[in-house]
Order: structure tokens, then sequence, then C-alpha cells
């Protein structure tokens, strides 16, 4: 291979027409670039004969958000794809398989999933996933309990963590979620119309201690291997499947923020869903499905990763020391709950917003929404350490969704 | 240079002779193997005419405690040189200088410490070290501090957390600080005499989920670079003078360790007076001061970290949210704590213990001050999270210490 270029679609077809375990010798194959020209080109490449299909992703050298243009690390290419191998292995089936993955190129050859819908897309038209809340708490559970010091060799961790050391994906995150939102910054992104809002975030002082405390916990808790992403649109799903894609932000971080950025990204579609449902009963009841999914994937997540716990933990205390598994998963609860609040917080006044809110048409209905997921938002934040059940955070969501 | 083998003496005073900002030209060296044997060869190379000297540590491939022997990693000499150079730029003139670092030969050339004597020794022998407290003060809060993501490029801090990743050393410490003591082990190291106290350890569920919070920590919270090992036997000290010496321990882990090592360590030496004085006023006199001490390590310490964060704090968040600093100081006090009491308890019951309680020849007497150790190293285990003053832990340990 020569050294790194952006390929194209000729190139893409020449080195897809190599997967033997994918396509037949000599197939015509037909190829089309669906990436958002952002960060990645993604050439998905078919054989209209068999049938048969892949995805190739390239990292490009730098990032494309709102017009502005910086240099990014193509070593991202080479953290997403071993991500995706050691979750596919600890969660078989629930992220795309890797064929190949060039280094010189950054580029990652795997399977093609456009039989399913990306899960934003699919909750902002009101799908149902009745596989999901299991299939994402079983993918949180085995890869945060298995690359954590609970669930492997606390020596090999250390190595991996090392291998997962992402600094430039982390800033991205430093930046967007645990700072800007709450001052003056050029790469704050919200409407005039909750300008009072943005006040609010900037001078919260009670808020700024507990997003502080978060800020440093992603800064230095080095749990487990953690997506880092993991919103609704790093998730391919249909009502029999669940693949989660995109781990390019993965790095050793603590494991509430995973969980937190699942949880976040439903509440933001059920802040939506004054617009999306089309009536007040369609919406209660959809409204309905996101908080009781939402509660699903932590009960779950909690059920299984004591399960693990209980049959594979490596570490002798933990294994034994009474009370410790108790005041461990309180943490992480109180953990998953305010980060699930500091995402909720920076799609609405931070540069990355959510079309679930952003597509709203009607004005009104739009600020009414953004209100909401702040209200929301906040209050995660700010109860965080005092949360000691799910409950009393579907509680707070639910009253502001309410009023 | 040869690929590694252990040095023979006469080649040690050849590379040493090339060292010329250190020995004049032609110079006629000796050479002295000084090194305990068990991780390390230590050569002391002297010019008796210039008088000028030098020492020259190489590390073994083995190591060696209590007659066993286990391969160890060449690298740690990699990791400590490293270490030894970032804690001489962040605190001049508080650790060796390093003239020449050999990464095949595993060799570390440096400045010659011998006019200083080791503080663990001076302890014993009733020393007292004006400069002590302000320096080893001065070491903590610089190292710590701008090592972590208050006062270093918090990228940087990543990339160079990843250089200072040091599985075998902290496996070390993960078993014989965090594990045996509370466990039947063979590792463990204690006389028949306080069999009472070991099966006391051993069945205490309130310190079992102490001490399993305290290594979590350990494992997970990768705060700052620590010296990793910071007992009175790694620091050498004059009235004049301190100078940390050995951090092959290194690694990104919990601020407190490092500190709580060394109150631990004036602790133990309090608690064995009750062999070294030589009558009750000495002995209460000499605790004073070892106490004094303590508190003006802490005191320093935090006195000079909040400084350091008030005036070069790098974190937004950090420097504005109120009430961050004050809690971040909270819980590292109880870090401290929590941490300088597991190093009390591996010292009577571990592997390794310390000449200031073993070398008590008066058996009565020796199990005595074992049990007091034990009795300070408890309470500040089960009490650390509960601990809003370094006062508290003194009357802990004063207390103790009077019966």
């Amino acid at each position: 291979m020569s050294a790194y270029h952006p390929l194209a679609e000729q190139e893409a077809i020449d080195i897809a027409s190599r997967i033997e375990d994918v396509f037949p010798r000599g197939a015509k194959l037909s190829c089309r670039e669906i990436g958002d020209g952002n960060l990645n080109l993604v050439f998905h490449i078919t054989d209209a004969e068999s049938g048969r299909s892949l995805i190739m992703k390239q990292a490009l050298p730098y990032a494309k958000v709102v017009g502005e243009s910086w240099p990014l690390t193509l070593d991202r290419a080479r953290i997403e794809c071993e991500a995706l191998m050691v979750q596919h292995r600890l969660a078989p089936g629930l992220v795309p398989k890797v064929y190949r993955y060039d280094a010189e190129l950054a580029l990652t050859i795997m399977e093609d999933l456009s039989d399913h819908v990306i899960m934003r897309r699919g909750l902002i038209e009101l799908g149902r996933y009745p596989r999901f809340a299991d299939d994402i708490s079983t993918f949180l559970a085995n890869t945060l309990f298995y690359t954590s010091d609970l669930g492997m060799n606390q020596q090999e961790k250390k190595i991996r963590a090392g291998r997962f050391i992402n600094p430039e994906l982390c800033k991205i995150t430093e930046d967007l979620i645990f700072d800007d939102p709450y001052t003056v910054s050029a790469n704050n992104n919200y409407e005039a119309a909750i300008e009072d809002e943005a006040e609010a975030l900037r001078t919260d002082a009670a808020l700024h201690l507990e997003v502080a405390l978060l800020r440093e916990k992603f800064l230095t808790q080095g749990q487990a291997l953690l997506h880092g992403d993991l919103h609704t649109g790093s998730i391919f799903v249909t009502p029999e499947s669940t693949k989660v894609i995109d781990p390019e932000f993965a790095y050793y971080g603590p494991m509430g923020y995973d969980i937190g950025a699942v949880i976040a990204n439903l509440l933001l579609n059920a802040a939506g869903q004054s617009y999306w449902s089309k009536d007040e009963a369609s919406r209660s009841d959809y409204r309905a499905y996101l908080l009781d999914t939402a509660e699903q994937v932590w009960t779950g997540f909690e059920a299984k990763f004591r399960a693990l716990w209980n049959e594979s933990c490596v570490d002798r205390l933990a294994r034994t020391a009474p009370g410790y598994q108790d005041d461990y998963m309180r943490r992480l609860l109180q953990d998953t709950i305010g980060y699930a609040g500091a995402k909720m917080v920076r799609r609405i006044v931070g540069l990355a917003h959510v079309a679930d809110i952003d597509k709203i048409e009607d004005a009104a209905v739009r600020e009414a929404a953004q209100r909401t997921s702040l209200r929301i938002g906040k209050a995660l934040i700010k109860e965080n350490r005092r949360i000691a059940s799910f409950g009393q955070a579907l509680d707070i969501a639910a009253a502001a969704l309410q009023g």
C-alpha cells in the first residue's frame, strides 16, 4: 500500500475487490461515498449480482465542523478499529465485524449495516426497538466490565489503556461538553431566544462545581475502555438488531460517561416529542416508551454488571469486601446521571446539536423543547451526587416533560 | 554500547571515566558496589585526588526479596530515570542530578549523595532535619501539581501518562499493600506474637471496604505522576538538605498515595520510639517532633498546592468553580490519611518491613510497637472518609502512641 492519501472511489473498489470473504472473485463492484465529509470518508461498496456489500471508512487528516477546519490525527482510525475489535470480542453481534484494517491509509473495512437505521432518525420517526434496551445494556455491561480492573488482568489493562490514549478526541469532549457551555465561547451555538438560559448556565455556581467534578473524573478516572461517543447517532437499529458504531473517541475513562450518553439521548428525543408526536395521546405514549427504555437500559446494565461481577471478578478484595459492590454501583449510577445531564446541556447550547431538537420546525415548540432539555440536564447534573435510584432521575425528567 | 549485561566494577569505572562534567580527564577512579543486590547494582565511583564522585545505578532483570527471585522488567530503569528528570525540573535541588542514561544497559549515572544519610536511619538515631518538612512539601506540591491536569497541558499529560505505564512495579504495590495484609498469603510476614492482629485484619469487614476503595483509586485514578514509593528509605537528608531518590515505582496515580507514604513512615518511627528513645522525656519530645513534622508536611503541602492552583492552574473550571478547590483538597486529605494507614499496616504484617520497628531488640517492646502501628494504621484507614482536618489524624496517632 502507498502512503496515506484520501481514496478515490475507483481505488476504494480496487481494494474492496480483494476482500474475498465478502465478494466473489471478479465481482463487478459499485461504490458510493456516503460520509458526511466532516471527519471521514465512508465508501459503500456493493455487488449487485451477489447482493453483498461492505463499508470502507477512511479517516481524514482534519475535522470540519461548522465551517472551521482543524488538523486531527489519523491515529484515531487505529483506535477506532482496535476498539471495534475489543467490543466485537466482548459483545459479539453488537458491533460491525471488521474485515481488514490498513494503518497507512487509516482505513477500516467492515460489515455493511445499511439494512439498519440510525437510531436517532428511528426515534424521530417514532420507531420502537424491542431489542434495544437488552442489547445496549449487554454491550455496556460486557465492554465496561471486561475492560476494567474488575474483569480483566490488571496488568494487561494498564498496557491496553496505553494503546487507547486519545488526547485529541478527548480534548473535543473536554472542551465542548465540560467547559464551553458554562462560559462565553466561540464554540457555543444556541438560538437568541434562549440567551437567558445560556446566561444562567454561565453564572450557576452550584452547577459549575458539579461540572468541575464530572470533568475531573473524565480527565483522570481510567475505569474502563469507553466507546466515548455513545449517542443515538452512533447506534444502528432494527426491531431485531442493535449495532454500535464509530468508537473513535474510545479511551480509558469513567464508565458512567457511556451509560449517561445513552440516557441523555433518549431524554433529548423525549423533549423533542412535543413536535414529532402527532397528538397528546401518542406523545404521552411515546415518551413513556422512551422513559421505560431508559429505565431498562440502567436496570439491565446494573443486573448484568452485577452478575458479571459475581461470576467473573478478578479482584479479590472487590469480590469479598462487604458493601463494596453496592458502593461501586451507587457511584456508577450517580456518574451516569451526572454525565447524562452534561450531555443534554451541551446539545442545546454547545457546538454540536441533535436533530431530535434542531429539526423541530416550529420556533416556539423548538424553544420549549430546548428549555425542557436544559431543565432536565441541569437538574441531573446538580442532583447527581444525591441520586440513590434511577427512578429519581426518571422523576426529574418526567416532571420537566410534563410542565 | 553492547547489549545488556550486569556491569563488573572495572566496566563501571571505564564508563564513569567518560563523564567529563564530573571527573578530570585521566582521573584514577575507584569503585565500590554498594547496592543491596535485590533489585539493582549500585556503583559508587570516586576520584580520591579531586574528591569528586558519582553513582551508577543499574537495574537487574530480577527481584530478590526474602530469598524468592522473580523476573522484573529493565524498563523500570527508563521510568526511574525519566521520573528523576521530571522531578529535577519541577523540584530543583530535591532529587539527584542525572548525568547520563544508557537504555541498553538500564543504567543511570547520577549525583553522589553519600554526604547525606538515609532518613529512616537518621530518624532511628533521633536526628532532626529542620529543612525536611519544607523541602518534602515543596517536592510533593510541585511534582504533583505540575504533572496533573491542574498544572500542565492536559493533552501532554495523557501522552506522559503513557510513558509511565508501569504494570510490574504497580503490581507489587497492589499485591503487597492493597491485598495480602487482609488475607492469608504466602507474601505476609509477621511474628507469631501478633497472630491475633493478623487474624483481625483478615476479618474486619469495615476495613476491607475502605481498603477496596483505596485500592480502586490506586488502580484507576491517574491524577499525577507519583514517586510511588516515598518512604523514609527513599529520602536522603542532612540538616540542610533533602533529596528524594529511587522513583522506580513512578506512575500516574492518586496524589494522596505519595503524601500518605511520608506521613506513614513518620508515624512508624514514632511507634518505634518506645525503644529508640532513651527515656520517657526524650521519647515524648521526639514523638512531638515527628508529629509536628507530619503536620508541617501536610500543611506545607496544602498551602503550596493551593498557591500553585491560584497562580498557575491551566483548567478554567477548576480555577473558577466555587468550592471546587476546597472539595478537591478535602478529598486529597482523606486519600492521604487512608493511604498512610494502608502503608502502616503493610509494614507490620506484609512482606517488607521497616527497621524503625523490626530492629527493636526487645521482643515485648517490638510487639507493643507493632500493635501501636496497627492501631494507628487501621484507624486511619477506617476514618479516612470522615477526616475533615489533618489534626484529626494526628489526634488518632497521638492517642495510640500514648497507649
